[in-house]
């Protein structure tokens, strides 16, 4: 039924782009959309070009905005502007967010180092770091004393934060990471062997 | 961060109204959109509205049909015109072909008479069904002479098919309704107590 009804197949593999939308799903979804009134798949269909057309990035930390020029975390007085969390896409700073510990700023890279995916350090907001960096010491309030690296700790992360350590080093900007190991609720037999060797490594006084 | 893009938060509300999409997957899907070149997303936009342009109901059987008035079954002559399969939705055509088993034709009620949420028999394919009955009879060669029910074994499937069976009788049609009972390859420990009773209750001679 399906191979004659062209724009159906085409809304079913447009669904089936999505991540985590199988081809089985992507039919369910596109047999609801056209079950759906003709209104309301318009204005989903109207969302999703405005999406793309409203919102930018914050010319500030890269993360998502809209309406305005930097987003809302940069715009706020009341962040310590001495801290810096530096991640690898704006979803993690949700992540970060809903910790509700961290109450530095942001700076978002758009990636990791990755060479077998063909991601240099140009690819990423590698410069765009090195001179807010540079930028923030020309007042008192707004220098910048810490970066925070919260990328992931996988063979990627790692040679992003060595990378950028290297760049960093004798800027006078203290370089740290977040803490990796056994999850706090964590069962020690349900880890696995690199966790427990990070957790051994940066074992902590008490 | 979402509450302050509205055009995001928009688009992760349309994501959440469709079926088995949560609150959190929508998001999700909502930021790969947000990450995708505008290209693909306006072909995306434009697949949803050209389903619910393109796609319309087969004038016979009321399946979905496209670039033609009548759906690919109905306009197969090798079909068998004296059998009708008769439906819920047009999902289920998939599933009968799937199974290739069936060769007749289908008729799609778009639905199940159910009180509870207001729907009534004016509000289906039953009119539609009885003049096609009707009109099947002007010749031999298309004489509808079975009418297989394909509706699940519920309130609303039940009560739909005694009130077709009703309206049906005298008509000279032989009406039947698919066999529910123990599924093949199931094991009848895990069988619940409604199926197998039915299965009891329709078991066959050997």
């Amino acid at each position: 039924m399906i191979e004659n009804m062209p724009s159906f197949s085409r809304l079913v593999s447009e669904f089936n782009r999505l991540p985590g939308i199988g081809y089985k799903t992507a039919t369910r979804l596109a047999y609801h959309i056209l079950k759906s009134p003709t209104e309301i798949v318009e204005n989903m269909a109207q969302s999703l070009v405005d999406v793309k057309e409203y919102v930018g990035q914050c010319t500030q930390c890269f993360s998502y905005t809209e309406g305005s020029v930097l987003c809302r975390v940069c715009s706020d007085d009341h962040r310590d502007k001495h801290v810096l969390c530096v991640v690898e896409d704006p979803w993690d700073i949700i992540t970060m967010e809903n910790s509700g510990i961290f109450r530095g700023q942001y700076h978002v890279l758009h990636g990791v180092i990755s060479p077998l995916d063909g991601i240099s350090p140009k690819d990423l907001k590698i410069d765009e770091l090195m001179s807010r960096v540079e930028l923030s010491r020309q007042s008192e309030a707004t220098e910048i004393k810490e970066l925070i690296f919260a990328l992931d700790a996988d063979l990627e992360g790692d040679t992003t934060i060595l990378y950028l350590a290297k760049l960093l080093k004798d800027k006078g900007v203290s370089v740290t990471r977040i803490a990796h190991g056994v999850p706090v609720g964590g069962d020690i037999d349900y880890v696995d062997h690199r966790t427990l060797g990070r957790a051994l490594e940066n074992r902590v006084n008490i």
